[in-house]
């Protein structure tokens, strides 16, 4: 088993200068966030993750979730855990002070969770959730839904659930066959949904279900999709509880990973029909469903980095202490770490972590000033900006994650393979990352067909101007790491310019091209707008060395990271573009049976 | 579950345009080999793959081996499919006639190797281990010792294991310390080692360890281990077996995948002293190690091929059937094998394959050549040859092997993280093999450090102007398809040839240095070599197009699969370079203590 240091000092580091913490906490809302404020909620999260969450970790996968009785039954410990975060008022860090919440940015909320779900990711899948369903109820649900479920949420008393898939409706939510029929105040939900995250658990005394239904005239397709408020208990005027609702877990599913996070499928109206409340308009389902899932993405890409950390930090124990024969160029047996290959690994592994989490940050910050900033103006542009990064950091961490997680058992070596070293649940857990809340491909998708699609890539380009303008500069310094840094996001600047431009243009041609080129264009929008964070970060390490601020050794690390990034993995996004622009007509000119 | 269908119609292909069967069917002692004799035991072998030993990769995965009592049960149906194998004296099919072998060429070998990987990796395992045995006996072993075992382990009869792992001893094998004292015309060994492969079965009568261990007096390091020959059962003069021999299985490691492998922790002398017969001479052990690598090696980059074609076949099944929306471009609701990004995914993974393949089958040739060429200097040449590929086949293979079965799992979406639909066993299988017949470190550092430098990079830039020249050549085609790969292929083998150059200069500035970029430079001698192989294949392509031979679909599906890893996957080379040339030196930048 391994522990779990959570990375306080680069977190901080990111928030502050990187994602402009101060200037969120200016904004009007959010005035709560003082410095020593926020410092304190990271210390004690960190304390949670450490000491509650991450050794439950382990244990917890090993036992699994269980569906017993009709009932599931989380992991050993899992209760005890949940009661932490209800208590500390944990679920409710950035949700509404009017219901209880704590108000907090969005931006403090993505450090907190980078920490729990580093500690244990099937944990904190449960708050996760809820506090996707209660963004669903704050932005969408009348009066009175919020008062009678938000605070409840809030707290953490109920848990909430999202209920999108079924079994021929997964990528293709247009299929979805859930059926609501309007009975007077409510509606009758019957159909079976799949694939639903602590679908039932017994960690809460309720859970609202948010769910996707078609009510009997609605139009084909997505236009005719409702969102649907389904609670496990109903729920009385008064708050009480009162019968058990017709929704129930039918099965759990067995998977590669997440292993206590229970995946259930669940079945409504299997006794005439669940009761279910309309969430704002009928057939506006989906358009609420986007409302939240900027935060959802952001959040399963925080996962990414959060399970890349952990690797990384299990692999620089192990390599620290295993010993295998004499480093090169040393004269003693010490840990495997002074060996060149183990050092690329955990470059490698240490340099994609500080550019997920500074662009992961970035984009918290950016959607917390697409809520808060004081002018429309500015909230448009914040938006466009958090809508742009929202794919690449979805997409692009969770697939980073998954290097990272895999590099993570390589530097174990036969000790990775076995399941007791721990470091391969970090790759089992990871897998899921870049499928769930939209796949790559449906990452990708969206960056290409609405990012940069709706406005000819002019957000898009104007995002890697900002690079390009920093690559400039760089270019210029005197420090030679800086210089080198400058000079090699010059390139992976221009090359996400060509890239933008071909597939802005190619649509013309063939609208499958942008379709073709998608995956490769998130990868390398990933890779300079990363690269770009290290870029800043070695820019701001350099002004404190030089200042004698601080701890010169986190400053130095900071600089020589950043250029192992710019000169090992920039010269990716060479080879990203040269698979759009030379590659993207070879994937579609096979037939189907050529395969 | 999913279906194995051998890809014959490529493996043919391959063996017999790329790889020269004919050449190596003229080879004395290969003589049998006839082009109907190979077809048909290709065919034989296909059937078994497919009907016997597919249907059970599952099944042995959720079952697993299981330790009762001491002793080592096999999942359900193993020991009724080890009876096919040795019914057809399958195990011995390129052994030495002599004691039983059918004498193939291992070029024949590989291709049914492919096909039993693919098939059922955790199985097949104990057949390739036992092969691996066999040739060391056949290879070191005393003439009394050849006719004692090689019969029955060339059967099947009896099993064979490789035990080098100790706790302590994993890539450092100067650091065993398994014991051997000398008593009288044996050896008593002791000690524990881990990780052995079919350590103890309930397959077969006798299992033969071969076992690396220390005499008292044996000097310290790789220069004082020595081999020995260790019986489960021992076995008299007369064949018959004696006593069980004091070795027990103490347990089985619980693993990420080929969980129906057993992989064994070996007590040897609990009780006194296991009785162990030397191999060869005293302190040669890491020396005839070496001797069986080459084909060890081979066979675990034929597994990273195989499980590759599995996840594959298992993918293109899945994309045909499943429909999620409408593809861009049809009218249809048809499968997702129609929509751009799981064409990426598909060709990404079929044009990754046909390189492995040709890569490793001709590879596996030039051993054939380097074992039965008649003159000296024409094996001596061969063997140089072989012995370059074998660390890139066996790092490459299995790291390309893993991007495959992932790309699997995502074809799946959701689908694909449930262990029941079958494409997360063969990620889970596949993760061995980056690290097991040592990790892809150590490939790298044989590639560099072995074969790179003790000819100052000779060998691998010969190899380089090889596919230069075909580079060139295409050219100048006027097929525009063949004069874009070999644009395309110049670049790489460019890259190759400086970094081959690179790396040879570095290690007088800083032995870390090529160490360093060893994993860079194997991926990018991977991507050349293959690239290599899929340019000569698509030239054959257009010349069997031109003459109206053979089927035309597969030509240029040939053709154009090849034209995909050119555009597409070949401009990684750039990228590896760079990494190689620019960024080996911030490898070590950091001190330790900065991790």
């Amino acid at each position: 088993m391994s522990a779990y240091l959570p990375p306080l000092r680069d977190m901080e580091f990111v928030l502050r200068d990187l994602a402009g913490l101060a200037e969120i906490a200016a904004l009007p809302g959010y005035e709560e966030a003082s410095s020593e404020l926020v410092s304190s909620v990271l210390e004690e999260a960190g304390h949670i993750a450490e000491e509650v969450l991450a050794p439950l970790n382990q244990t917890g996968d090993r036992q699994g979730a269980r569906l017993q009785d009709g009932k599931v039954l989380t992991a050993d410990g899992w209760a005890a855990a949940y009661k932490t975060l209800v208590d500390g008022t944990w679920i409710g860090l950035s949700a509404d002070p009017e219901y209880g919440g704590m108000g907090l940015p969005g931006l403090v909320s993505a450090a907190v969770n980078e920490m729990w779900q580093a500690a244990n990711m099937a944990f904190s899948l449960c708050p996760m959730l809820t506090q996707g369903a209660l963004n669903a109820i704050s932005e969408c649900g009348s009066p009175e839904q919020k008062a009678l479920f938000l605070p409840k949420l809030i707290s953490g008393e109920w848990a909430g659930t999202m209920n999108l898939t079924e079994a021929s409706a997964g990528s293709d939510l247009g299929a979805i066959r859930t059926k609501a029929v309007r009975s007077g105040e409510h509606y009758l939900i019957s159909g079976q949904k799949i694939f639903i995250t602590y679908g039932d658990q017994d960690l809460t005394e309720n859970i609202i279900h948010l769910v996707l239904a078609r009510t009997p005239d609605a139009p084909a397709g997505v236009k005719g999709i409702s969102l649907f408020l389904v609670p496990k208990f109903l729920v009385n005027a008064d708050g009480s509880l009162g019968a058990h609702n017709d929704v129930h877990c039918v099965s759990l599913e067995h998977k590669l990973g997440i292993h206590a996070s229970p995946t259930a499928v669940l079945s409504f109206g299997d006794q005439g029909g669940s009761i279910g409340y309309l969430v704002g308009q009928e057939n506006r389902g989906l358009e609420y469903m986007f409302v939240m899932m900027n935060h959802a993405r952001l959040n399963v890409g925080l996962q990414g980095l959060a399970i890349a950390e952990r690797s990384y930090q299990q692999a620089v124990g192990y390599a620290r202490e295993r010993i295998q024969g004499k480093p090169l160029g040393g004269n003693d047996r010490t840990g495997i770490i002074d060996h060149p290959d183990v050092r690329r690994m955990l470059m490698t592994m240490k340099a994609q972590i500080e550019a997920m989490r500074a662009l992961a940050y970035v984009a918290a910050a950016a959607l917390d000033k697409a809520h808060a900033t004081a002018d429309e103006e500015g909230r448009a542009a914040a938006l466009k900006f958090a809508e742009l990064l929202n794919p690449v950091v979805k997409g692009w961490c969770t697939e980073i994650g998954n290097e990272v997680a895999s590099l993570g058992v390589q530097i174990h070596g036969g000790m990775g393979y076995i399941e007791e070293t721990g470091a391969c649940q970090h790759l089992r857990d990871a897998r899921i990352t870049t499928i769930y809340e939209g796949t790559t491909g449906i990452q990708a998708n969206d960056l290409v067909n609405r990012k940069i699609m709706r406005d000819k890539g002019a957000s898009a380009q104007a995002a890697i101007a900002t690079v390009d303008a920093l690559a400039v500069q760089l270019g210029k310094e005197s420090d030679p790491t800086l210089k080198a840094i400058g000079q090699q996001l010059a390139v992976g600047a221009d090359n996400a310019r060509t890239a933008v431009a071909w597939v802005v243009a190619s649509a013309a041609e063939d609208p499958r091209l942008p379709a073709a080129a998608a995956v490769p264009l998130l990868y390398l929008m990933g890779t300079v707008l990363g690269g770009h964070q290290l870029a800043r970060s070695a820019q701001i390490a350099r002004q404190r060395l030089d200042a004698g601020e601080g701890d010169p050794a986190f400053w130095d690390a900071k600089m020589k990271t950043a250029l192992h990034f710019a000169l090992c993995l920039m010269p990716k996004a060479s080879s990203y573009l040269a698979h759009i622009t030379e590659g993207s007509r070879t994937v579609m000119a096979l037939s189907a049976e050529q395969f």
